[in-house]
């Protein structure tokens, strides 16, 4: 009985290496040296841990249930990659729990908490904007739980991701504005250190390059909620006269941005054209009709959970990580 | 010890009563006659059944985590309430998790099993379009969860309700259509077997009522989704000419109508004028923006989840079930 005590954690401590060194060593992951392959085995051995009855106990422990933890659920965008998960979860018998992390930290902290008291089989993640510590993260990595994430990635935890094609959708909505002649191309951008606002903002001046305008530090704005176009309404409007574009990061920014504009005097598309990202259904609704970059949430979801699933019905093979990128393309309607 | 493992439905088996009734004799309630009292009351004497015992246990098993069951996040107004849910949730030190229905009764079944396997302290519900059948709130109830109803409420369940305003919602939205003059109004409905859907049909016809106006059963149309009005959209467009007003059920259905209107021509309001319901976003963003009946989603999530961490907290205690009734007012804008 001793010996399925032992854990990938206590072998872990013993050698001073870390847990996901050695759970890679057990399953000859080619990132991991032959030496400390060796190390890892011979030490397994000597203390009789074993893998596959662990993995054969953790599977007739399955829940059947799946956590996903989300920054908000009011975003059409991941209300569709909720549909996409649930379509593919409930086809293969599991079901799904969700939590919010209101865009909070604290909250993420606690859900993970939630998922792992909950004894979910995997988890599913989008991060919050306001998360800069990922230690929760690597604590699932190491309580041997798959985790996939959406969207939003951690780049600092190494497991399998499921983005949207950023750049690209950047690059094809920026591009557009210049085809049609605009030269002075305002972006409202997410915060830096969210990789999908990176993205978003190095397509953006790639496109830029590409028609041989030098970007202007200006003309680059962090503003990416209808709020904070509320808040910075003084700014963009002392900017209007000088611009006749706009990218933003999202379709709520780039609506709330139209409509103090057309308050303000401005015809859309005719003195500023305007293009968004995400193609919610308000971009449809919106007057005018708003261009956008449509990303599948709801492919991006499937395609998520059935890496998720795959990896939670075979625990004892080595799967590489993978990153799937999902392709965008883009809605033109009357904004531009 | 012995004792202790005779529980609520043991003595509902033994006296051949429904535990419920079982429970509701332990506590007092005022429904249950004073013969089933007294016999409830001995004969779980004689078996030595211990309420406060029990009441203590469960507390000491408390996951501290709500549950949550609604049809579809991707509604403004569910995720206010999550958000009005979570508020006062997480300030009481519980977690919550969220289950989506998808507007299918089977999910819903499988839901509330998530829930009881994950141990939840309490649910909430708002139930799916077509959930006909209600025993497996009955089995919730049974088995001594407490569970309160939002919004969506089952007619067939006895347990705590927070509603909107519906009928007022509806008698405010319709009346504002007959002091502007308009007389012929369309009314585009829910299913009647969703009691807020029949709430809002009734509220339309006291309007009607009000002004001396004989109800035309033409001018009732069971449609509630922007799918649906686009189904119906032959339709709509002939009954067009005859009206110059309507009152659609929800925002999403309102601004469907407003657009396959005006594509056919008509002017709205001049034409037509139209309200919604819900005060979605979308509302005020639609062209032109939308008269419609707010309903505070926040509120109402906030007072469920009141009521229900106070049931959870005194498990022994007799509290009556009550109906909250969140109030609604008119927002009125350019469709109007």
């Amino acid at each position: 009985m001793k010996s399925n005590l032992i854990s990938i954690n206590d072998i872990a401590r013993a050698l001073g290496i870390s847990p996901s060194t050695v759970s890679r060593a057990l399953k000859d992951h080619p990132d991991i040296s032959t030496e400390t392959k060796r190390i890892v085995k011979e030490y397994a051995e000597q203390v009789n841990y074993r893998p596959n009855a662990l993995a054969l106990s953790l599977k007739r422990q399955r829940s059947n249930t799946l956590g996903l933890i989300i920054p908000e659920i009011t975003h059409h965008f991941f209300s569709s990659v909720i549909s996409g998960i649930e379509e593919l979860a409930y086809a293969k018998g599991y079901r799904l729990i969700i939590c919010q992390s209101n865009e909070d930290y604290n909250r993420e902290v606690i859900n993970t908490q939630v998922l792992l008291d909950n004894r979910v089989d995997g988890i599913l993640i989008s991060i919050s904007k306001t998360t800069h510590d990922h230690g929760h993260f690597k604590d699932l990595i190491d309580s041997g739980i798959p985790l996939v994430f959406l969207d939003r990635v951690s780049e600092e935890v190494e497991t399998d991701r499921v983005v949207t094609a950023d750049f690209e959708g950047a690059l094809i909505a920026t591009s557009h504005l210049l085809e049609t002649g605009r030269k002075r191309i305002l972006h409202l951008a997410s915060p830096k250190h969210l990789h999908v606002g990176r993205l978003r903002q190095e397509g953006y001046l790639k496109a830029l390059q590409n028609y041989g305008i030098e970007p202007d530090p200006d003309l680059i704005i962090q503003c990416d909620t209808r709020l904070e176009v509320y808040q910075l309404k003084e700014e963009i409007l002392r900017i209007a006269p000088k611009i006749d574009g706009i990218f933003a990061v999202n379709d709520f920014t780039a609506i709330a941005a139209m409509q103090i504009l057309q308050e303000n005097g401005s015809r859309i598309p005719e003195d500023i054209a305007v293009t968004g990202f995400g193609n919610d259904p308000i971009a449809s609704i919106a007057y005018p009709p708003l261009t956008t970059v449509e990303q599948s949430g709801f492919e991006m979801g499937r395609q998520a959970v059935e890496i998720l699933i795959k990896r939670i019905e075979n625990p004892s093979t080595f799967i590489d990580f993978q990153t799937r990128v999902i392709p965008v393309s883009l809605e033109k309607r009357a904004s531009t």
